[in-house]
């Protein structure tokens, strides 16, 4: 029996690791997604935003926020304490002890597990703030938005705070992590303006095309991929019948949803535009993913294909709306997919969980977004005040890969 | 024991799963692979296809496929029933009471599992009629085919109907994924007819490049990765000393098969053309892979070597004979890859497996064939008939991408 | 408890081909990170290469290399035997003798995943050799390094030769896999030679930009992941509560060590160049993850961020000396992150695992280079007599995709 306790352990670490690793690669999904939809001339900088955003977020997470968002020493519900991340993982004679506390798997894979999603509602913001945020303005808000934004409200609800006692119900984070992103990148843009050319004087919007559409679909790919990992592994344990029984229904709902959003923005981009449109068919299958991430275990297969397919829905008129009505420039419709359709994500836990009410999902929502979108916009001003986070007119219209890399992306394929 | 009796649960569902999202991978493979072999002006145009199509196939199975071909109420061996598919998962109690019926993996993870083989077998359609054929056409066939084609002939040998009473093996699919697929596509391309400019009034064929070889690299390496789960999964077992081997054999079979059709076609190549031709050795991986799929575990690793290795040499003179000799004009090769060397693959489970005999085989060829070209046919012809299937010249000459699409591919790269 | 074991041995075996298969992806990430930082008209010729190199390595290893490093009947601690590798697999028999020297996980996942370690260290080799290299002289030298220079002194170190004996610490293979493949590619370069225009009659260094940076990202991501295999598969074992942590641990520190490094390149090249340079920062990910790869278990997440960041720190300036100082033509860098960066990680072992001793690292530093160095000098200096090794003047300015592989990679990009 201790060796098969032994076992279990080896087990739900071994997954935790699988399904972080895969999550892992949801930061290559995102720099493929994000570098195909921007013009040629700013490919290079929205790379080095990616890679460097999720290597700051793994260190940042690792110094402060994991310790703000799981501490071993709380103040209380609102306020985390700060303890040390880097005790020793669990012994044997831990594990062995059994019963409810005892400890099921690595803490480490429990690090490895949550490191990656920070990185994760980091990379929501990098696409939102394209082709015209100075590189080192934005890396200095990631430090922050890593060490100390998103950890607090990870800990009011996965930490054990006060929106978990609320009742607030977010399985894998389409408001912690995707709302949370979208809230983030949202002020972000407010503060920064649209790209230059992309409104006319007279406040048409004019569409500006991705250089290559190939890498934004293995973006996709890649995300829906890893967005296995991301909701499979928010099961949090696999070692028996009724864990396993709801690791796999997850993972046919991720997979459902993300179909769902594919049919649904076709079907809306048709109807709208007369035409298959491939970027929005993206979007779709995101806007499922992140339609079904806050609830993937109790709808069936077919609910949570309908979730998706609404969301995919959603998002085509969201990213117009957004676009003509409210004039916010976000190339890559991060807000719309992560922002919108996390909010829907959250309300549509009620449809099939019944936990869930609907005055505790808007009031998460509201608590989520208020805390994100306001101590983002604090941010991103001092920012602005100190070192600027736009970069000159000049330097726009080079292209920032030039200005801020020293290196342009395709240097024998344009002109 | 109970416990453990759980615990082999949890490890063979978190394999079926590890596995089925390998295979959903393939999905972007397929994507990269295409998209890299045709030219710029049709590459937005197959990506949307690819996606499209993934969504179709995960929907449509889920509905009535994955009903067709594992039915709980099966009429007879030739005709299967229809069953709900979204039971639920099994209990503790079923799964506890042991013996060979009892289940020991998640009901929801088999699905996980299988609904990404079709999308597979639906992939391969896509590069045949790359560059011509009408997007919602396409969408069309796609439904027909992955709720009603494809699972009846896989019900015929995996749902346990009369060509698995024959004798007919086909671990993974050999047949009733890539011959099915490559006979599917056969059947589309006849009706089609070639792209404009690829054969002379003479008859001659003439090259026409993909624009991005790159892409066709990556794709095919996503599918040789892929196919570790494919094959891998496809023991359906992993709990055991005995099982565990047999699924490592698998693994390193169609690793070595894989390296052996690398090197077919790069000495077929090499010999014929006097060139390391990049897209034949892709195409001889590919070969390799399918070769291997009808029987990956009894052959040692050498044997599947040199079973990939034919392959390999196999699909370099059937993508010329196919071109020059036939007039089939398929920009990917994806008949003879899947189809051609399917139909190798199936003959040579004879070579290792004492089980198999020529004559189950080669039945369960002219079956798998007969039915899904026959079928597929007729589908075809139908929507020819009644929504056309294939663009006009002008959009051809123009691109689908832009008349399908509404976008470029890479606005910025061509002109 | 005889069940259990067999359980374990099939949690083991997984881990193992789970492990493998990310290893064998890396193979991807070497061909698009080699595509990304040549020029178009090279890029299809190291497709191939890297393509044909992985296909090489696994046909050889089994053949031959494998049964060099792992061998049943070794002749002494320089000099292995020669068994048969294709041995049956362990009978439960054998596996439920339990004790200390019974197998405890399938002989084919071992094999599988040590052939995919073989093609790393080749991979290696590819990028440095890029653009000036005949494509059949590549191979040729694959043949011998993966058959019989790799195993050798991997025999040496893993399968229990000499430097073993000695107390020379090499975890995953910052020496064995990465400085060897340094070292044969080091020997390559000096009797290839710089690429025509790479330095001025003067002695100056030009830059010649990868025409597709997206690519090279991508494959930074891909390695990064599949890292994550090579390191955490070499713990060997992860079926029971110190064997989980351990992997556990070894997973963070892969991850933060490539977080380091990036972090690293990133300052290094902001302070001495005054720009973000993208392929400095993904060389900076490479050299944190090599950095690590000699002792990823025993520093703290901490201590592994400073060793990846001291390795990101490294690689700008070994980049920079080998390129300027020593006139030494490496197109992806791949001598500094692997070579120098490789004998970082090798003495950065003894900063934080007490077992390790400078003299036995620096013993197995010189050991593996003189061997590996010096062999494949030989090879070289061979296959250039016999065959040539590199390509006409005139080939080499009109770019090896047309005369080696008869095809371009980008058709329509690239004027």
């Amino acid at each position: 029996m201790e060796q098969l306790i032994q076992t279990n352990y080896a087990l739900d670490t071994f997954y935790f690791l699988v399904t972080g690793a895969l999550v892992m690669w949801m930061a290559a999904g995102f720099a493929m997604l994000e570098a195909g939809l921007v013009r040629a001339k700013n490919t290079t900088e929205i790379l080095a935003k990616n890679v460097g955003l999720f290597a700051i977020a793994c260190i940042m997470y690792m110094l402060v926020g994991y310790n703000i968002m799981y501490p071993s020493d709380a103040i209380n519900s609102f306020i985390p304490g700060i303890s040390f991340l880097l005790s020793p993982d669990h012994t044997v004679a831990d594990v062995l002890k059994g019963g409810d506390g005892a400890p099921y798997y690595s803490g480490m894979s429990d690090f490895f597990f949550q490191v990656v999603f920070v990185a994760t509602a980091m990379s929501v913001v990098s696409g939102a703030v394209a082709e015209r945020m100075k590189l080192m303005s934005f890396f200095v808000f990631a430090i922050v938005f890593t060490a100390f934004i998103y950890p607090m409200q990870g800990y009011w609800k996965w930490g054990g705070g006060f929106l978990d006692g609320l009742g607030f119900l977010d399985f894998a984070g389409s408001g912690i992590v995707h709302m949370a992103g979208g809230a983030a990148a949202l002020a972000g843009v407010l503060l920064l303006g649209a790209r230059k050319g992309k409104y006319t004087p007279e406040g048409e919007s004019k569409a500006i095309p991705g250089a290559n559409l190939p890498l934004a679909t293995l973006g996709t790919f890649i995300l829906w991929l890893g967005w296995f990992g991301f909701n499979g592994g928010s099961e949090l344990k696999v070692s028996n019948v009724d864990e396993a029984n709801a690791v796999a229904m997850v993972f046919v709902n991720t997979l459902m949803a993300a179909a769902g959003g594919v049919i649904g923005s076709l079907i809306a981009s048709k109807l709208k535009f007369g035409k298959a449109d491939l970027t929005m068919m993206l979007n779709g299958a995101l806007a499922g993913l992140v339609a079904i991430t806050a609830e993937p275990l109790t709808p069936t297969a077919l609910e949570a294909t309908l979730i998706g397919l609404v969301g995919g829905i959603i998002v085509v008129f969201a990213i117009i709306i957004m676009d003509t009505k409210f004039k916010i420039d976000d190339p890559v419709g991060a807000i719309s997919v992560h922002g919108i359709v996390g909010i829907f994500g959250l309300i549509a836990v009620t449809f099939t969980n019944k936990d869930a009410t609907i005055v505790a999902q808007l009031t998460g929502i509201a608590v989520i977004f208020a805390w994100v979108f306001i101590t983002s916009l604090i941010v991103w001003s001092i920012i602005k005040a100190v070192m600027g986070i736009r970069v000159s007119e000049e330097e726009e219209f080079e292209g920032v890969d030039q200005t801020e890399c020293g290196m342009e992306a395709y240097p024998e394929f344009t002109k």
